[in-house]
């Protein structure tokens, strides 16, 4: 038994399936003053929605989003358009409340916590920050593996205690890291076997010279780390801490019947690694865009998913999940309160 | 001259180009913390809103919806899968505030007005429902023109009324009207000369024989209005009272420099004949939705349109529309309130 088996327990996790409560979901889905089908994705958004709630009247969603940041040792390749200064710069962006995700929490009223999951900054204590940081950044998966066993089980603990103390029943997790999307395609050919350069991307702008650097880069790490196997181990060769804490705060959020609501490349990577661990939790998830990162969509198509949104996003910090958000409002309220054709007495359809 | 060009004037509309705004604009877009383009489609939302409203810092959007509703005379030829009673009876609906409509409003805090533009019932008076009726339905366009010149003209007035007295610099327009899909089918073809079954689908629900008995109806009604061919000969051979409202509601919100939020297929159909009345209108739209209908994708591909959403929505009721509000608040709030590179202290992209 390799080590990484050796403490870790995955919580446990239902499946949402419940046959007598998505029959009376989609009675009243069906039943609602629209022709039947008519709100499309919402619709199958609905019935998702009461399912995890394991209710015909699911209360009113409560949102929190938690933007995981943490420096990764591959960007001693120099696989990124930005320089690694820039995650704790903008660490403190979103302390200031200058980023995008700061903007859009505040238009949908949504709390927003940031951690610190091993940056490579000393930064100084103030309430808003959350300090869960594991190391100064992870080591260079070119050379070696990312994290310790350790390490990668302390980063998972600390997603998972995060949202264990969380009332909300809405998840939105993001992520700030410069470099993780290399960290991200790693984890994507690994799990998913697909060609390595149908997982590798222009990330914040490299120019085509830089992704097929970044691709020799991964190439070599992916030969190093091919004898990984096991989830865990994968996740601890190839992945960043900030990852490894979305994994942890998917599982607990699954296993408490928390909603997730799925940003873009890096955090689908995460989802990657926890559906290894427990299928389950991925029916707790809703996707809620395709990224522009080149890669996304085949993740997704991975995954059978059908995001959202698709708006050429590719900003990460859980922005694109934030800005699906009142649709997953949207899709809970239509279904709360919506009249039936009986209620408003409206007359149904011709017999055809 | 037809008797159609006598009177109605069509308001001076400007053209949104002012190129050195524009390059003020797309600087402080992209100097924004985020690498550059990763807003995808919001950044060029943000630019178009920038433009409409003449300013690099837009107010807070003020948005409004309408709601216009009217009867057919052409369900004299049974196209709809739903009696025509419905249109008054979700006209109650929405009174009443059980609709879908009614639920994206109040979720997105946006006031909502119901026009009657010529439903086939006598409404008890009520101060929620305006009252423009202009007949009690329209004609059978199948059999003859469905409004006269002077009823299409009034209603066109309705339209520019209600939005010039409208605080609101954002217009949602949406309508209801069982048997409206075929009219706005009608108009399609008419306009963008497409096959005509590209521009006929199921509605609110049709078999395949009753989409087909529906397109001969339609094939019927084109022949005998073969001759029109004057903008507003087209909107009161083949339009209808909501749908020509809508028309005047689009030519006075570009009048005044409003954005319009374009919802689905039937207000689509209205934009098509606007934009022969004034092309430059359609600089104010956002387009927010692509529509489940079959020939929404080919109305928009017409007009070169990009919509935000595409999640099978076929309600109509200004429904798409209000759910893409959101978006469109994101894309000015995020060129208002986000910080820059310089002023956040984040180091900019290396040198490649």
């Amino acid at each position: 038994m390799s080590a990484y088996s050796a403490t870790f327990r995955v919580p446990a996790i239902s499946s949402i399936v419940q046959p007598a409560l998505q029959a009376q979901l989609q009675a009243l889905i069906d039943h609602k003053t629209k022709p039947p089908g008519s709100l499309g994705q919402l619709e199958s958004l609905a019935l998702q929605i009461g399912l995890v709630c394991q209710s015909t009247q699911p209360a009113a969603l409560q949102p929190s989003a938690f933007i995981f940041a943490a420096d990764h040792g591959v960007m001693a390749e120099n696989v990124s358009a930005f320089p690694q200064s820039v995650t704790w710069q903008m660490v403190e962006n979103f302390l200031a409340g200058g980023a995008a995700i700061n903007v859009f929490a505040r238009q949908h009223a949504c709390p927003l916590q940031i951690i610190d999951a091993g940056v490579n900054h000393v930064f100084a204590a103030r309430s808003a920050l959350l300090d869960r940081k594991i190391a100064m950044g992870s080591k260079n998966l070119a050379c070696e593996a990312a994290m310790s066993a350790l390490e990668c089980e302390q980063a998972l603990l600390a997603g998972m205690a995060l949202v264990a103390e969380s009332p909300a029943n809405v998840l939105i997790l993001g992520e700030m890291g410069i470099g993780n999307t290399t960290v991200a395609s790693a984890l994507m050919q690994k799990i998913t076997d697909l060609p390595l350069a149908l997982c590798v991307g222009a990330g914040t702008g490299l120019a085509p010279a830089g992704v097929a650097h970044k691709q020799a880069v991964l190439a070599r790490a992916l030969a190093l780390h091919a004898q990984v196997s096991e989830p865990l181990e994968i996740l601890a060769h190839l992945g960043g801490f900030e990852i490894a804490m979305m994994v942890g705060a998917m599982l607990q959020a699954a296993s408490m019947r928390k909603l997730i609501l799925i940003d873009g490349f890096i955090v689908t990577s995460a989802l990657l690694v926890a559906r290894l661990l427990a299928p389950q939790v991925q029916e707790y998830c809703v996707f809620a865009h395709c990224s522009d990162e080149s890669g996304h969509r085949a993740m997704l198509d991975f995954l059978g998913a059908q995001p959202l949104l698709t708006l050429g996003l590719r900003l990460g910090e859980g922005s694109g999940a934030m800005l699906a958000l009142p649709l997953l409002q949207a899709a809970r309220n239509f279904l709360v309160e919506m009249a039936s054709f009986a209620a408003a007495e409206v007359d149904g359809a011709l017999a055809s």
